[in-house]
């Protein structure tokens, strides 16, 4: 029911008046239609019956070339054979829940957790617990502590569930040193871990970081293959979720059993989508592609298409992370300006969130009925990243699907929300609004990815007082 | 493991030289190409963004008007407001499944049923007990004795599962009093019927009998909305499989049970392919649509394209099946030819598929190794149709999927390793095969569907036999 009042407020957000930070919305308008029209071209002559065809369950042969593709461009080598492509990357959690989960069975997560896996383990029974980030992303000792407990308790988790670059909603992502303890913990209790990973590749600053698909393959010694690790990648984020397409990539037993369950689920993906995304593959961008703006993307389509030295995914890559690293710094700026010292927030090295916490008095699911009612602007209520009830002064921000214009008109609208809220509070308790800083403008990182700034630890601390808050009234 | 055994012998009839009647494949080879890319050509022009971006849950609302037009054509009508774009209709059966069914919780379908729903039920944990039909398909007095014993046990069922059109193996349709009293059952016992009706419009004789929705809306009196008939539709068989979208009408209870765990499925079906399927719709015939083959289809692409009176969609399922009807005859010319009076089979009205039975002595997987191995040719063992491992001397045969001389070639090499068998048998045991009856020509059936055609109800005994061997087996 949690859910589903969300859905009903969040269909709202579908007004076209509403400005909507809410969505896990890429930018989909900077895809040339012609290019589209292109491609789509080329798959009806070449191979009209088969896209309109069921296709096998594991996925087509000229997909997964372009997933292995993908996976490389990640620093991860995979076999073809050991991926699952699914309808979006969601498929892959619910798969893994219903090949894996019984009613009452435990997953571990991260605290806040991805919101659209919340209805997937309430509609499997799943017992969840979230484990609390910080700037590093889920601190390795505390899941250990955890995974004892949980043992101790005889209900060990059936897998862990992480997504370690530019989380969502948080937008922290995980150390290396953390990475590699983390695949050392999976092997030494032979727990299997959901690595999700939809934002790699949306990296504006920095190194980036090996998967634990790679570190658990290393360790394994067997050609590229992973013990533990089940792999969520999707092209979503990348190039587009309409064509609703990711994938798994897994160990064979658990391949074999995500594979059978498909089959029930859905058959197969759509042959239609497929050809599209292999024909984009083979696309190569005509020089140009990484001076500037969507130049990248644009170039597929004027002339023969296939001369350049780079492939167009790439191209079309780079002009994403440009748009959505100036989309980013826009929005940061814009909380500074309106939100103020009443909150603080993450500033993320990639993805498409920010994640604000505000005084503990607010809860931001009320403020977003407020938001939405009177101010036309919508984000995503903290609370929807938890299964407990946590997360109740918080809110994801999605910087990449708007426009800066309505980036920074949506922040101002929800601030002034936010300032009615605090000035209310004030006046009905007398007290004066406690101050809390901003984010920093740069926060440092070192080469293995572990964060410095002091201002993204605040925050992710932030829910452990509101745990703490909720024990007392659950008394 | 028995789905994945099958599922790594059929992937052999993935082999360039094998001919296959096993898939439920329809034929999409008679699509035009530049039909395809005229589509797609319109979709980029008006809505590349919107294609590539994520969709509501509930579908596009383009789409459904498309469904809508389609069920009206089925002689139903419904309020766009109760269907639900599913990711093909096979995600209908799995969300009825995660909505209503914990393991152990009982589900009555038919004997045979569906082969693809097996595994979901599995999936699941489900309990399926499976009641044996007749030439006019479930016998409804069998079904109520079935319930109350049910009921008695404590086990009653989360939903009854039925195919009423051109069932999916068997072939057969359930007669329109048989409708009736079903409707009346539902609404007596308050149970949810799931009607499975892929087939419904590919109808090669007789005329169209209501679908349960409709009969239930009726008694409900509330314009148009059933009480307890969830109706699942596909594009799948009357456009293609490969755009992945279907659909499912269902009282606002349960459709929001369904929306909810299609978001932690697979968030939302693809806007790419919902705004093709919504282009298509559009299209106009342009005249001679019914006057013979694929130039309904074809004529959509040569002009103008939108002056006609007469959906495109119309003309082409119209020229699908004249297609169909003629592959159905042939198979049945050639099974007659090379079955001969070994075997028994029943001569659907509609849909895509015969069920052939053979001798008792005959187990179908084993031939299908054979067949596979010897002939290169492949089909569905009927094992697959049953969770009870009965069917086992069955086959489920495909006329729609591939081309007149494919088919009749198919049959002459099962037919040789099928009579191999039965000499084997013979020289073996020293006995003489048993006489079985073939198809007549043409089966008879009144204006309510109810059959008079003894060799269907002699088929469709065969399963009864077939469980008591196997209760003799268990003890």
């Amino acid at each position: 029911m949690r859910s589903s009042a969300m859905r009903d407020m969040m269909s709202l957000t579908e007004r076209p008046e509403v400005i909507s930070l809410a969505g896990g919305l890429p930018e989909t308008r900077t895809f040339p239609p012609e290019l589209y029209a292109k491609l789509m071209g080329k798959v009806a002559a070449e191979s009209t019956a088969r896209a309109l065809q069921y296709g096998p369950t594991e996925g087509m042969a000229c997909t997964v070339k372009c997933i292995v593709e993908v996976m490389a461009a990640e620093g991860t080598s995979v076999d073809p054979d050991e991926v699952l492509v699914t309808t979006g990357g969601q498929q892959v959690i619910d798969l893994m829940c219903k090949t894996l989960i019984d009613p009452g069975d435990t997953i571990v997560a991260e605290a806040p957790t991805y919101p659209g896996a919340v209805p997937t383990f309430d509609a499997y029974q799943a017992n969840v617990v979230q484990i609390e980030m910080d700037s590093d992303g889920m601190p390795i000792d505390e899941l250990e502590r955890t995974l004892d407990r949980l043992q101790d308790e005889g209900r060990g988790p059936k897998f862990i569930y992480t997504i370690p670059n530019f989380q969502n909603p948080a937008g922290v992502t995980m150390s290396l040193p953390r990475r590699h303890r983390l695949v050392e913990v999976a092997r030494e209790r032979e727990i299997l871990v959901l690595e999700d990973n939809p934002y790699g590749l949306l990296r504006y600053e920095g190194e980036p970081l090996s998967t634990l698909h790679s570190l658990d393959a290393l360790a394994a010694k067997r050609g590229g293959a992973s013990d533990f690790i089940v792999y969520l990648g999707t092209f979503s984020k990348i190039l587009s979720p309409g064509v609703r397409l990711g994938w798994a990539v897994a160990p064979r037993p658990v391949l074999e059993k995500l594979n059978l369950c498909k089959q029930g689920a859905d058959l197969c993906s759509s042959p239609v989508t497929q050809l599209f995304v292999a024909a984009y593959f083979e696309e190569r961008a005509r020089g140009g592609a990484r001076d500037g703006g969507l130049g990248g993307a644009r170039s597929g389509t004027d002339g023969a298409g296939s001369n350049g030295d780079e492939p167009l995914w790439l191209a079309h890559l780079e002009s994403l992370k440009e748009l959505y690293r100036a989309r980013r710094d826009v929005m940061l700026e814009a909380l500074g300006e309106h939100f103020g010292s009443a909150a603080s927030w993450t500033k993320p090295r990639g993805g498409l969130f920010i994640w604000a916490t505000l005084p503990d008095y607010i809860d931001t699911t009320d403020l977003l009925a407020r938001a939405l009612e009177s101010e036309a602007v919508a984000f995503v209520p903290g609370r929807a990243a938890y299964l407990d009830g946590r997360g109740a002064s918080s809110m994801r921000l999605n910087f990449a699907g708007v426009g800066e214009e309505d980036i920074r008109e949506g922040i101002k609208r929800i601030g002034k929300v936010v300032r009615e809220q605090v000035g209310l509070f004030g006046t009905l308790t007398g007290a004066q609004p406690a101050e809390r800083a901003g984010t920093r403008d740069a926060a440092a990182q070192d080469a293995e990815g572990r964060s410095d700034d002091p201002s993204m630890a605040q925050v992710v601390e932030l829910p452990r007082r509101e745990q703490r808050k909720a024990e007392r009234r659950s008394r």
